[in-house]
């Protein structure tokens, strides 16, 4: 199922429209290209509803939001609802200002989202009106851990049920959940927390995902997650002496770039709660 | 010849007016660095004027335009014609949205570019009113084939002669034309597809290629072609297992950083038509 | 003492605010998080005061300002000197134009700064109202030499005494006063001068180490230094054959992630004037 996921992305090379931060658009960039995509970034008002128009899917990345791209997040993921085609929110630093908590509560409100995907921070703030934000980092008060895991999926599958979208919860575990049913994610390494951007990357790959298996949005974003996490091992595996959190960052695309299907489906280690 | 144009850029550190896309403006100012020349990067209409006029050549790079950055570009092209500076424009996206072919249909009006550097759907788009653009990559129903090469160079070279722009069309195919003559050019991997921005890159290095060399723009944008042609096939066999699109497009800089004139000249594969 | 400096980032992981410019802002979060602190951009003027808020630091970087971002600069600035924050100004291209050197002014006087941190034509056109910057690389006929130096150093103490900020001004030789003492700094290697941002780079890696070292921000910046200088001595002595300036950014960024307080003090060369 995850190899037919992948597969579909190689395949089908959904065009993504991005309306993402300055930070790490390269490197969203590179991944969508990395994983068969075709990535075209584009946040002015008078241009968003054409190019979501010939794209498959909009990835909405809220990182450096600003006067200017706000109308033009809206503009493009009405655009997209009405015709048909997949969107993601993520809510990066959701509960950090309020600006940003209002507009990514607005996005939500006003926006059917295929897929939500954030740190447990940004999705607390988002479903409990309440988060821990440490900036754009997840505050360790609100982590997932073996503990609280039964309690935080259901907390996820009662949002997904609300707002109709799939939620994707990324940290040291990993959640992708529906209103009813969650997988449960442990691949990736706790060394991808020092590099800027690897939440953004996956955002923009998971779009291209749900653009080529646009009828199993949960299924499509599992895949993503796991496809990031055994890319950040693998990328991790390749580190020679010497080489940080810069190079790191080059391997983990490296290893999108060269992943198949296969691998992906055998390194994945997921359960279904 | 082409090594007298390169050796002129390493000697004269052409400082370079970038008024760019923030996907790829980091590797942009690498690249300008590692081919010998300096770049600034300015987009307020506040001070583009200013910054121009102590730079030696302008790059207009229409991939994230906005409200704000189009009369920047006005301001700054116009400006740098009446300085008599090198100008180039690369029409990123033109004929994705109505606000990319109409900015950079404007500017071809308004502003005498030195040269016009895309990809062949961006400048059909310019020079018959109609392309196939997918996104900011080239549609394949335009691709530029050894069954259209003529017919393709006799349309450059008409839009040379309508613009008095050099016209460089990259692709699998590179095409560098002035009203009389064409560069065919067949350096260069496909890989070089999976990186994003390795069209930007050239027309940063080019401008600086074209500042250092301003009596002959026809041979430095050509010079510029096929020192990126050539960093792509030398950073190719420098990869090494593992790595993929987002080491390559490091290394793809390292080889410009290490080109002398004599590599250029040697492993540079053209013909003129 | 250095080494105490640096212990302090790793364990204080300070949030450092930027509002920084598009160009060299993925690799300013990137080593950021190498040093052990911790990035957030945000410069829209509808969140700055809030996201300031919630950090320790502020680095503010001129490199793209423009009519939206400089309003934001001021309202975080100010906000961040009521709290108590430290505060840094890098006037990137301060001389280049005159929305630059403006701003610049305006910022020195309306707020206080930590730290001013360029090159030593931006520092010039600040504290003479002259400097021959050379677009964002500072001009030959302004550089530090053995000749000029007591003498530049007598300015800088001077300027520092004016603004209540220490100065810190890099290039070959690299200097941090205060009104009374100045760092004479000789790490570094010259070939960082091809590499984009290695300057924006040390001006947000030294906020960290401000944020972590309140008490002592002449030590702490100088700290800063000579971990860049040091890391590009690292970096450069990583170098495999073929790899240029764009690698050569990656290693450097890899040096500050895995550098240690002693590594720096051992390697720290400068002397007290």
């Amino acid at each position: 199922m995850l190899k037919q996921c992948f597969d579909n992305v190689r395949e089908k090379h959904p065009l993504v429209h991005n309306i993402t931060n300055y930070v790490t658009v390269n490197d969203v960039a590179n991944i969508l290209l990395a994983c068969g995509g075709s990535p075209i970034m584009a946040d002015d008002s008078g241009e968003v509803e054409d190019i979501t128009s010939i794209c498959q899917g909009l990835n909405i990345n809220i990182g450096t939001l600003n006067k200017n791209t706000i109308p033009s997040m809206f503009l493009a993921g009405k655009k997209a609802n009405v015709l048909g085609h997949v969107v993601l929110l993520d809510p990066v630093g959701a509960g950090a200002s309020g600006l940003r908590t209002k507009t990514a509560n607005e996005l939500v409100r006003d926006i059917k989202f295929t897929v939500i995907r954030g740190n447990i921070s940004e999705i607390r703030t988002l479903m409990e009106g309440t988060g821990n934000t440490k900036g754009v980092d997840a505050d360790l008060a609100d982590a997932v851990t073996e503990e609280n895991l039964d309690e935080t999926i259901g907390k996820l599958k009662a949002f997904s049920e609300a707002t109709g979208s799939v939620i994707a919860v990324t940290g040291a575990i990993d959640l992708v959940a529906d209103s009813e049913k969650c997988y449960v994610i442990r691949n990736g390494k706790p060394e991808m927390g020092a590099i800027t951007g690897t939440g953004c990357q996956l955002s923009g790959m998971m779009t291209a995902f749900l653009c080529a298996n646009a009828e199993q949005p949960l299924e499509a974003a599992a895949a993503a997650v796991c496809a990031m996490g055994i890319a950040g091992e693998i990328g991790f595996e390749h580190l020679k002496e010497g080489e940080g959190n810069s190079t790191y960052r080059n391997r983990i695309i490296d290893a999108i770039y060269h992943m198949d299907g296969n691998t992906l489906e055998e390194r994945a280690k997921y359960e279904l709660r």
